[in-house]
């Protein structure tokens, strides 16, 4: 199959059951030595790596030959299959060597500025210009494959549950709510834009109106932000929407596709996929993402430690505590490390308070002075301590010592080596509330998106008291990280209405902006929801990396720049007049 | 597997072996009669349609609330499957109806502006505005259906042959050459511009330099040029790429996938897939893209009919003729038809010359007086005419009249029925010229871009007679429509260069805007090749349409706006200046 008029095999396929066939083999010279009368060749393709051999003896016109090119010259060998003497093992084409006959230089090459090797010596910048280059090496080429097989898999499961994939359109209509739009300029419709989707959110829910039952996408969404550390101004989703279902049969059939990936992408078995509400998360966990694959669960400590006279306890709203198991060894040093640590200024906590369960059985806390050994029992009790336990506890104000307290218990996860990135603990994190108070705008705004439904249980408290209302929403989380969100949509035109008004649309506002949705919700939308996943995030954690960058084959720096092909760059006078649009004078 | 919270089954699969089960079925009210005593609902969703009954003797209350329900309602409607004494046997559920014990409006419709049927009585206009009830009808929707399916076995197809999708970027750099490019305002790099891709090119040749051998991907591309009917600013490719390869590697792989599609799609065995020169068509075509459903193969005539003294012969530089076989018994008035079809502006013919083949045997043509009974007998045997036929003659500059003769073939096709849409008739067109002269610009242009290659055999023209130099350059044409096309690609970077030169453009020019492909040539590029598929056209072609817009969820009309969401339109001045650019003043 994957013979070529250049080639009768790759260089990934060839094993001792090949003996004396004669083979043409491409690709790129990856290694040479030179040993006296022998010459090796390492020849390299997508498929594997070959060693070509080469004798002055036998044939030194073609050894002289083979001694002239350079790494990644771009060859075609001919030759013989023959057993290794000194066999590799480790590859699958380890056991032989092929006894070459005839060679060509296809194409020859510069040395290239990096090596091109797991390892690479290249730096960031380096090897992001020479993309092509870093693409060669055998990790980043196998990250892009896995892309690739989650992407199958992932539309094997969908369309086995008879989804469709529809393409929605890319040039579409800007909206100011959520984030910003990278738009442009129409030539044929001057003074007008189109804008790049955020989603396809409004297409997806369109579809549902028009009867396509179960509809999904790979897409691509756009987002004009500042970026952080692995954003990417373009991104890639698992789009879904799904009609007449209710919250649970989304969270089954989804649950279903993360099961089948891990299944069939990664060999794991997903036996136990837990839900949790957001309340619960941020009680236990202080973080609507937690990482289950440890316990460390926080413990509230408010009526074991109030009114002893401690200050810091008694003023402060909340005082949460973990029990960080065997760490009870932990020097002053490390403590202060860990002090330092939460009292940074994005973290905020004013200071950390200890109690070690020694391995002698004794109790020995930071606030000695105000728990006596009895009270200090009570704490272990609380914690479930044992010999050789160190309990960490943070006070102050809920929500900030909460976010400290979250930081704090992934740290020592990341110290107590309970984070295996090949441990895969994946949950639903459910009952999100659906609005969120912005104290810049002064409004409420939605917690995920307007289109949002409340709980039918919640609608009553809608006027009164938003905060309290909770979503139909779920995200979900695996190690950690969102790996998706979604949650069942408004389809109802009266309560879509009183959502624009909650979060602060005038009725033209609305009209304006989401009128062709609010009409279409005129002509029988179904009950409907859905999910999207960020697919570069997904990816990279099946890899167990945390840059998405390794999982995108050409991205961006953080500057939005793409530095091999050197975009954005300026356009030309004539393109700007024709789109009837012009430069400010620069600031 | 379709059943939800909502639904215990859909519309689509109740039969006679469903008899007496309780089912709760979800869908659009897509009919209703009141007949007496009785009330019939067709409801109906994605899977199908479901006949509901009421009694007003079994169940007045329920027969009474659905006589109220309109058109599109959507509802939900509990019942007893029961065997139809009226079966419709043209549908799959039309055996059985649900004898309906509880019913439930999930939501009310407005009476929808156009009728939800296969030849509804909506104009185009009103069809885009409200797309999504649009996609409700059945033929709407299945061709959707069908795009979904063709690329499912698109997907299956490649990467059975160990293709890797991999997803290029959308932002990219603008490049003059070509069609004009959608360009789009970096916010963080200001006075800068992306561009959308025209197509993937040049990432996957870098692809190929980096070693991944074979690529594919369904993606989208713009091009911001002024509409033809059935033109898309956004449209989808099959776009693929391969390493190691010659032309017969790619014609291979890619009739494979041609016959798979039309096998698993259509159901259709292509036996023959032939292959034709670009001369060769165009000399028995008169055209590029030829449709071989039917023969009527142009005839040329030059020594046959000059010298004869008839002067729009004798002047031409080509006469040609066809043989509709049958129509000898045109009549004066039909002819008289043809002659201004042929004579319209943009085909350009001075008029139309034939000659009958009567039942009776006898030869009669329009121009007796210079040709006699013995030469028209020259004619007939150089048509192979048989009685009845018509033999249709043009005569002028070559370019012209072989473009003319081209039309009135294909007229002459659909007159004679000869173009049936359910026959499919692919080819591959091989060897393009790699050049073509352009008189606006006075100079060589690339007829399919600046990266295919020359033949070998003809490199050495490239310099004293570029016009004869042939391309490693085929295009897959299926029924008169080129639905693919593509090349074996420069991989030599000197060539490249000189092919650069040949097109005119300074070494800074083609370093400023193809760089980084030539710098990428640097280090090792293997040879390879690709080609590009049309997905919308393909699409549209196994619908046996037209139009590909049917076969687009949310397409665009011809002053490339979204009607539905009112796409493009004017943004806030805040997001102007945020992005540093300003309107020009009106023209």
């Amino acid at each position: 199959m994957l013979k070529t008029n250049h080639r009768t095999k790759t260089c990934g396929e060839l094993t001792i059951n090949d003996i004396n066939e004669e083979v043409t083999l491409c690709g790129w010279l990856h290694k040479s030595r030179d040993l006296g009368g022998m010459t090796f060749i390492d020849i390299r393709d997508r498929y594997g790596i070959t060693q070509l051999v080469f004798n002055m003896e036998t044939n030194a016109d073609i050894c002289n030959k083979a001694r002239s090119f350079g790494r990644e010259y771009v060859i075609k060998a001919t030759g013989i299959v023959a057993e290794r003497s000194n066999k590799n093992l480790k590859i699958p084409t380890g056991e032989i060597e092929i006894t070459v006959t005839d060679i060509e230089v296809l194409n020859v090459s510069k040395l290239p500025p990096f090596t091109i090797e797991e390892n690479t010596d290249g730096g960031e910048e380096q090897r992001m210009k020479y993309r092509y280059l870093d693409l060669r090496r055998d990790n980043i080429r196998k990250n892009i494959e896995l892309r690739h097989k989650m992407a199958q898999q992932t539309r094997i499961y969908l369309d086995g549950q008879a989804f469709i994939e529809v393409e929605t359109p890319v040039l579409i209509k800007s909206t100011p709510e959520g984030a910003r739009d990278f738009v442009v300029p129409s030539r044929m419709n001057q003074g007008e834009f189109y804008a790049l989707p955020q989603s396809p959110q409004t297409f997806k829910q369109l579809l549902m109106v028009a009867g396509f039952d179960r509809y999904y996408q790979l897409v691509k969404c756009f987002r004009d932000e500042d970026l952080r550390a692995d954003r990417q101004p373009e991104f890639t989703q698992i789009d879904c929407e799904m009609s007449f279902v209710q919250q649970e049969d989304i969270l089954n059939m989804f649950e279903g596709l993360v099961k089948h990936l891990f299944k069939t992408v990664k060999g794991i078995t997903i036996e136990n996929l837990p839900r949790m509400t957001y309340d619960h998360a941020m009680k236990h966990y202080g973080n609507d993402k937690p990482d289950i694959r440890f316990e460390m669960k926080f413990v509230e400590m408010n009526e074991l430690v109030k009114g002893k006279g401690f200050k810091v306890f008694d003023d402060a709203e909340l005082i949460i505590g973990i029990n960080v198991k065997g760490a009870a060894d932990y020097t002053r040093k490390q403590l202060d490390e860990l002090t330092d640590f939460v009292k940074r200024p994005q973290l905020g906590a004013t200071g950390l308070i200890y109690m070690r369960h020694n391995t002698d059985g004794s109790l020995k806390s930071s606030v000695d002075k105000f728990y006596n050994e009895d009270e200090l029992k009570n704490w272990s009790a609380a914690f479930n301590s044992s010999a050789g336990d160190l309990i960490l506890v943070l006070a102050g104000n809920t929500d900030r010592i909460r976010k400290a307290m979250s930081e704090l218990r992934l740290e020592m996860g990341n110290r107590m080596g309970l984070r295996d990135k090949d441990t895969y603990a994946p949950l639903w994190v459910l009952d999100f509330p659906l609005l969120e108070w912005n104290e810049d705008s002064k409004r409420w705004h939605a917690m995920h998106h307007p289109f949002t439904s409340p709980k039918p249980e919640d609608i009553s408290y809608l006027n009164d008291v938003p905060g309290s209302v909770r979503a139909n929403a779920y995200d979900m989380v695996i190690n950690g990280v969102e790996v998706g969100g979604g949650s069942i949509r408004i389809h109802d035109k009266d309560l879509q209405k009183k959502m624009f008004q909650i979060l602060g649309f005038t009725d033209e506002d609305a009209q304006a902006q989401f009128g062709f949705l609010m009409n279409a919700f005129e002509f029988g939308a179904p009950p409907h929801g859905g999910i999207a996943f960020g697919f570069d995030r997904l990816c990279s954690l099946f890899g167990g990396s945390d840059s998405i960058r390794d999982y995108i084959a050409f991205p961006k720096n953080n500057s939005g720049r793409d530095v091999m092909i050197d975009a954005p760059s300026p356009i030309a006078e004539e393109q700007l007049k024709e789109l009837n649009i012009q430069l400010r004078s620069a600031k």
